[in-house]
């Protein structure tokens, strides 16, 4: 309103090309499943990865973890996609070539790439490793236009190998088992992220709303921290398996009388299921200062918020998105420290369809990861 | 669900009667402004005030501020009232007695009552020194059962005189205009709670939504304490009187334009609205880690809430309430450092019912004070 203000700097700026791209190494073609279509399914393709430049880091993939937003972006279910499209964003492997300007990897490092694999490294939330908040936004790891890389779109790690630079590639440590560490790039950092937030520790008692990949993570973790778990589910049929997680309590989140029994009971939830759910019922089992985080974005609007559960207790209904790089890497220092991985099940390329069918049934116990060995030859061609 | 978890202690316990109750002092009459129905409007009462306690402080009232919920109070809109009631918890004036064991307040003394009078000093919250968030219900300055003094329902400042437990009452600095001053007392501790909890100082921008009695004083306190204001407005009508409060900006909240201009430009919004409004565009305003406090407590249900916007910037929706009692003490000696006080209109108590339809019609500047000096004789009796 008042004349002559400063109009706040665009975002979206172009990043200008990597100068370095064209390095002493050639680039490799590697062997892929990815959509061709929105209804094609997972097909074999051929990814050609590009050249690993200065500042890359180029991974042969081992394993990785399918991601309930791999079947909505391969299905064209999020907006419009290009096509062909390898998804695929909890990613194992080990290094295999670096540019001349890595010093911190090298072939035979055992690493992880999770949701994002550039940002625009100059805004504020970049500065402050919250490279997630990019402000300019963050380059997914498939799908997503790569500014560094003339725009081409990323390919995902459902592929035998990936060019990554280095700033976004982690450091997996030895004692994980590398195919139950895979989820941790996308589910257990998710989790990870609002529960150190919020500052979990010893006393606390955290809920975990929705019990499938991230809810499961986010009960290991809080009980890592030391925090008492309560899981909440819709589904008499998960109370067993909660408690085999390490929940110390299940509560049934349709039954009124044991969500008023956890009235002003718990300190912080991490809520993760993406359909529309009525929030009021969690936040009056907060205490004075809880916070709820949503992790899911359901596709339909959510129940409206009483702003008198908020008022009464200063409790706070808040999101978050996966996590910043320096936390992802302490994160994996923690479960390393912790013996925390997921519950995976193995799966490969050939069953890649019947899994994401058994995702969407929510047939799953925790999380389908991909063995990169039972890829094979290209059919198709997608560069990247 | 786990067989023989602890079942939480039962709120809402009783409050033993004050062993002191019957002091050396006796209690007197109060020439008091209430409602004595629901369609009474404000007619002339008398109050007989309890004998004050030991640890009681008597107070000859001279102002007290009108606050809306006085108005929903007083005819019944909020449920059920005992009447006659005696609204009014923005009280200023003197002490006149203190019992035996008060040694912090002496006859003459400026100090102040807002919303509470009682909680049950016992409770998490109330140990924090956070009494509005009392797990056993905070003992309101009108229309609440007093469980320290048999159940009484109190009877609030609209009166000639009040006694109230010493650790319920404010020292008002002598620099303050004490008319003025009355409304700090629940409109301030309202704004001021909220913006010390996020911690606002020179560098932040705050957004104010709606420009009445508590969105003028979030104005002059975030101010104060150095921040950038911007006041978000559905009335083109109130962008002069912004700039002149001191707003640095002010924003048409219905112009799709002038807000999408204030995209990611916020670090928190004191939200002073009680009318259901759509909150999504201003989570949009919010930087990443912005807090949007909703103060106001709509009647009919709020728009839902896109979660999408809390997740992409980590954003908080929070409510609160208030203002403990270390929190209102340090906000007036916060007001009177910086020369803070609110904007007001004195009225006498003929004018009281005009006043009201006034308040409702949103027509004043920004807050109404009663003179207490103008209260009549008794034609109706409440007891307090």
């Amino acid at each position: 309103m008042t004349p002559g203000r400063p109009v706040p700097p665009p975002l979206n700026l172009r990043i200008p090309l990597d100068e370095t791209a064209a390095g002493p190494l050639e680039g490799r073609l590697a062997a892929a499943r990815g959509a061709s279509s929105a209804t094609s399914g997972l097909v074999g393709l051929t990814v050609a990865r590009r050249a690993p430049r200065a500042d890359d880091v180029e991974i042969d993939i081992d394993f990785c973890g399918l991601c309930h937003s791999d079947v909505h972006a391969t299905r064209g279910e999020w907006g419009t996609q290009n096509y062909p499209l390898v998804p695929g964003h909890e990613i194992v492997g080990r290094v295999s070539r670096v540019g001349s300007d890595v010093k911190d990897f090298q072939p035979g490092d055992r690493v992880g790439v999770g949701c994002m694999v550039d940002s625009c490294r100059e805004c504020e939330s970049c500065l402050d490793g919250l490279e997630q908040y990019c402000e300019r936004g963050l380059t997914g790891t498939y799908g997503a236009k790569d500014a560094r890389n003339g725009d081409a779109v990323t390919q995902g790690g459902y592929a035998s190998s990936v060019v990554v630079d280095r700033r976004y590639v982690l450091r997996v440590p030895e004692n994980l088992d590398p195919a139950a560490a895979a989820p941790l790039l996308c589910a257990g950092i998710t989790t990870f992220s609002p529960l150190r937030h919020f500052g979990v520790r010893k006393g606390h008692v955290v809920g975990v709303v929705g019990l499938g990949g991230l809810g499961h993570m986010a009960v290991k973790l809080a009980k890592a921290m030391g925090a008492e778990v309560k899981v909440f589910t819709t589904s008499e049929s998960k109370v067993s398996a909660a408690l085999e997680l390490g929940a110390d309590d299940v509560v049934l989140s349709r039954n009124e009388e044991a969500m008023a029994a956890e009235n002003r009971s718990i300190d912080v939830i991490i809520d993760t299921v993406a359909a529309p759910h009525d929030l009021n019922p969690f936040f009056r089992t907060l205490r004075r200062d809880g916070a709820l985080f949503q992790l899911g974005l359901p596709s339909e609007a959510m129940p409206p918020v009483n702003p008198g559960a908020l008022i009464r207790r200063r409790i706070s209904y808040a999101g978050s998105l996966i996590g910043g790089i320096a936390e992802t890497q302490e994160m994996l220092d923690f479960c390393a420290e912790h013996g925390v991985v997921s519950d995976i099940e193995l799966v490969g390329a050939e069953q890649l369809n019947d899994a994401y069918d058994r995702m969407v049934a929510g047939d799953v116990k925790y999380r389908f990861v991909l063995d990169t060995s039972t890829l094979q030859e290209p059919s198709e061609r997608a560069d990247a």
